[in-house]
């Protein structure tokens, strides 16, 4: 069995997935549920995920990511969408979870709630889009992860018009936003790219030991 | 051998450490080997990552992170550190690494060169930090699920001053910026929220296919 390092070491962001090959349903099933166990601020979890399988629709978003064929081509796409802003019910929504979860009285969460609020409910709009989209970065870097150690190739693309995405999806009225998509499949054989060597920084200049 | 899906649910954000339980070097390395493989938009990796042992240090630090004491009892606090700005050096330090590792002469690179920098030198200043920023998250994911693979405990933590952390560890004249810390070590028997059954969203609330 390989090793977390051998699965990240085999991923690379594919540039052409085999249309013939589909991630099954049951292997979607554990993708996503793992991408759902990750880590978030609180466990909030500001985001939502759209995963997307209709060729028509990927056919349109396909346009509004500067003709990139993964859109298309892999097997799904997702997209990962922060929440635009949000009010308290993002906490009091979390808490009746909590709750409900734990088999916690609503009232003994009443000083979190007031915790939470006082620290996200003074973020302005422009600083809670930015922090919502960072938690969906965390769910991004886990995806693609559990996607590899799964032998799934990924994709990360953010090289799309997040408006025109946000219109097609209707996102906007949910509050939502499309934050950065992955392509996910089976790498096609031709795709000269997966034997590329993989670069990254010498470690001298990426990590300091303190 | 506990699978990927098991690691996620065993994992949470630690908030008590057994200070008596240190992360061994080559445990250590294994997981900053598997977080410098995470996924960066274009590969540019615009961050840097610092880990902490010293304990003076970190005593400094824990004021900076409102006293949270994971700062201080876990084996290690690590700071991934995104690029506040960046100018044409990010692209080019890159691909010269590309031409090193891969054997491409550099002038067969400058196409590539220069459809990075159209997109990336029009960005301002802010916008530069919010898209680093992100990508040190994707570390940030990766670096949660690697270390939960390998039974490592995990706080990523958002709660701290960062200008404060900037000054202390000097990063500003890097033209770097603490973007999110994340303590390691191993869990104390006596922290009790190990125990707490996790929350997630409903996946009908989280996850919608189209």
């Amino acid at each position: 069995m390989s090793t977390y390092i051998d699965s990240l070491n085999w991923r690379y962001a594919t540039k052409k997935f085999d249309n013939s090959k589909k991630v099954s349903e049951s292997d979607l099933e554990v993708l996503l549920e793992a991408t759902a166990l990750s880590a978030s601020s609180y466990g909030l979890q500001p985001y939502e995920i759209l995963v997307i399988k209709d060729t028509e629709l990927r056919l349109k978003l396909q346009q509004a990511a500067w003709g990139q064929v993964q859109t298309t081509q892999a097997s799904h796409l997702i997209v990962l969408a922060n929440k635009e802003s949000f009010g308290e019910e993002l906490v009091d929504d979390y808490l009746k979870n909590v709750s409900k979860t734990r088999g916690i009285a609503p009232e003994d969460l009443t000083g979190y709630a007031d915790f939470m609020k006082s620290k996200l409910m003074t973020l302005t709009d422009g600083e809670k889009t930015i922090w919502t989209a960072r938690q969906a970065y965390i769910a991004l870097g886990n995806l693609l992860s559990a996607a590899a150690d799964m032998k799934i190739d990924t994709c990360p693309m953010e090289g799309f018009d997040s408006e025109q995405f946000n219109e097609i999806l209707n996102l906007k009225e949910k509050g939502l936003n499309a934050a950065v998509l992955v392509a996910i499949g089976y790498r096609s054989e031709e795709d000269e790219t997966q034997h590329y060597k993989k670069v990254r920084k010498p470690k001298e200049n990426l990590i300091t030991h303190l």
